[in-house]
């Protein structure tokens, strides 16, 4: 008998008639011979709807009375969800993030997971019955507080409890068929990856993609847990991330496992710096006391003339005023000249882990772009993954044109971008 | 300084501007030197959609999960106050029933009290905060779920943590000014009591008095907790249910408390019951066995010709089909020859503690009515209660008529009574 765990997030529970379905699935899942465990998220909009309830109470909730707040949400969609699928003839029980055993610290809207106790939960499906467990929440010890464990919480907690029960397979149910390889609304020949290493998927998630959030990935490539993107409106097989142990071989890895692009981040020019040793640690030191997570360096080379350098790095837009303002403030110290802020970039990244082994993909990549007429600004690299930032507005064209070289488009897919049926 | 448990119902904590309404006013008590334990229930209608949201996923919701559904509305509405308090600049922390020390029976939707262990409440009003907890929850130790109190449960809640902590008044807040002499919407000259004692409330409460739950008012008296009742949509002083200690001297009782009407109640005729030893106890046990919990019962005495009586009991109108179909079932054995239903019924109830005192209240009550021409088809009595059984339609004819009888009308009202001013 294995073990699945099924996470399912709000647009899969939106509604009564939703819950219902998705009980279906699990009711199906259960009978097929699985001990199921579901990690559930709040219905739809709720979270959102319970944030702006706060909004009007307080100027800027946070902290404890937020996180208890918003983990009503999920309690209201696991209990739903238990009634429903109780009401299909299989016994299920729902869990609090404190019931279930997910001990956080005590960082309330961005809990850590230190520890992972589910003995009620075990318990529940030893006895035959569905346990489901609201997801993104978790609980402190010291404080004896609820916590939550921010964005992407609920994939999290999926994780989490498929690697404290030793689960066989932990199941993302989304609204998509799985991971692609880039994003389908962008390059409609995009082709839906069957399998693709925790390695890869971590690139493709921090350059973009948004299926799946770092963190999940991240616990689930430490722990060996393999996560299986599907769909909760169809039967399909999504895509599956594994994790391959050392040593195995990578030789039937595809060459690319996909194109991600990014348009949520910025670039911020330092004119003008003075090249002399510790600028740049001195530049960064101000940009990390700000707050923000940076990305791509890019130092100019240095002028021979003025004896001065330009560095470029590419952060969130969000993080932009915050960091504008730090620098600006330690101008004098630094003795740069001027910033420049540019929101108008767009990221594309190449990864596949077929790279380590093959020469010629950044050749290959710069080449398509090239041919393209679109202009390279910056590159960075990692052992697995080439990114470049281009302008934002010709982000879907070096999208799709790379996408075509390293053949990833699908049969299917080519005839509508290059037939031009406007789907 | 003083501890008191301020109780704030649906109504009072229905949108973001009463939170704040009602934050300020427990700030203002904080702020008065009082220590200031606060119970809550879920805002407005919440308790009613999230039961709305249930009976769209399953036919009956029940037990356990529905439990854990609707303890989400207290949790919603206890983390806004927090977070409302907070803004005022005073601590505040919220508490779920379980955290709050709230240890009940397994019971789900009608779970008892069996212990209180407020450690967390304790602390959290010794560091200087305020703690507000969620009504009409609690916890079972023996299964690890949380439970509801059922009806009712956010004033017993309040209760019993004004018990623990040993809390010198328990304020329950509700949009009326308090306790009644009988229902103002009924009888306009209806008078405020401003003290009451909690045996003359139970009486009142039983005998269909709205403002406060019998349950609560029982656990009041058992533990010596004295109640305010008072709006929360003013400073008035409202009404206090006191317990006078055995054998304080009740001469300064009112000879009566207040009147109160019940039209909830139907009316059961067992006709033609052979009048045998024995067949009392076979219709009681009959109906016992339906659930139904029956108030006043008449046997019409024996009539001589036929050897055979009629038997009549009230009931909630709600119990009226499971009963008769019990009765109906069970004909055969006791050999009665007809059942009739009625549920046109009012019950008037005149309570005071003063009666057990004072011969001749029941004649003057029955003079009253008599005067006024309403016929009187049942009667019980209690050591401080008569109850009287009449037409549905002429009820506020006989409140109004017993409520003046008894000197109970303010000056106020009898203007408005007598002077028809139609208000």
């Amino acid at each position: 008998m294995s073990l699945i765990v099924q996470k399912y997030g709000g647009s899969s529970v939106a509604d009564a008639e939703s819950i219902k379905r998705v009980a279906k699935r699990i009711v199906e899942t259960r009978k097929a011979g699985n001990e199921v465990v579901v990690v559930v998220s709040a219905m739809g909009d709720t979270t959102d709807e319970l944030m702006d309830l706060a909004n009007k109470v307080v100027p800027q909730p946070s902290g404890r009375e937020l996180d208890m707040l918003l983990t009503a949400g999920e309690r209201i969609a696991m209990a739903l969800l238990a009634m429903a699928i109780k009401s299909l003839g299989v016994d299920a029980r729902s869990y609090t993030g404190s019931q279930a055993g997910m001990i956080t610290d005590a960082q309330h809207g961005s809990a850590r997971i230190v520890d992972v106790t589910p003995g009620r939960v075990r318990a529940a499906i030893d006895a035959g019955a569905v346990a489901i467990v609201a997801g993104f929440q978790g609980f402190n010890r010291g404080t004896g507080d609820i916590t939550t464990l921010g964005r992407g919480g609920s994939d999290t907690t999926a994780v989490a409890l498929a690697a404290a029960l030793g689960a066989s397979v932990c199941e993302i149910y989304t609204d998509v068929d799985g991971v692609f390889t880039t994003d389908p609304r962008m390059v409609p020949s995009a082709r839906k990856i069957d399998r693709i290493t925790s390695e890869e998927m971590l690139e493709l998630a921090a350059a973009g993609a948004k299926v799946l959030y770092i963190r999940a990935v991240e616990y689930a490539r430490r722990h060996g847990v393999t996560l299986h993107v599907r769909s909760s409106f169809n039967n399909n097989e999504g895509t599956l991330v594994v994790n391959p142990v050392d040593g195995e071989s990578n030789v039937e890895e595809p060459l690319i496992a996909g194109v991600a692009a990014d348009l949520s981040q910025a670039k911020i020019t330092v004119v003008g710096v003075p090249d002399i040793p510790g600028k740049a640690a001195q530049i960064f030191t101000t940009v990390a006391g700000s707050g923000a997570n940076i990305d791509m360096i890019v130092q100019n080379g240095s002028l021979a003339l003025t004896g001065r350098t330009d560095i470029s790095f590419t952060l969130p837009k969000t993080d932009g005023p915050a960091t504008l303002a730090a620098l600006e403030s330690a101008k004098d110290d630094i003795g740069f000249e001027t910033l420049q802020f540019d929101d108008q970039i767009g990221k594309l990244s190449l990864v596949g882990a077929g790279m380590r082994t093959n020469a010629g993909v950044s050749a290959k990549l710069f080449t398509a772009l090239f041919e393209a007429g679109i202009n390279i600004e910056m590159i960075s690299t990692s052992e697995i993954r080439i990114s470049v930032v281009t302008r934002a507005d010709i982000i879907k064209q070096a999208v799709t044109v790379v996408h075509t070289a390293f053949d990833l488009d699908s049969n299917d897919g080519e005839a509508q971008v290059y037939g031009g049926t406007g789907r």
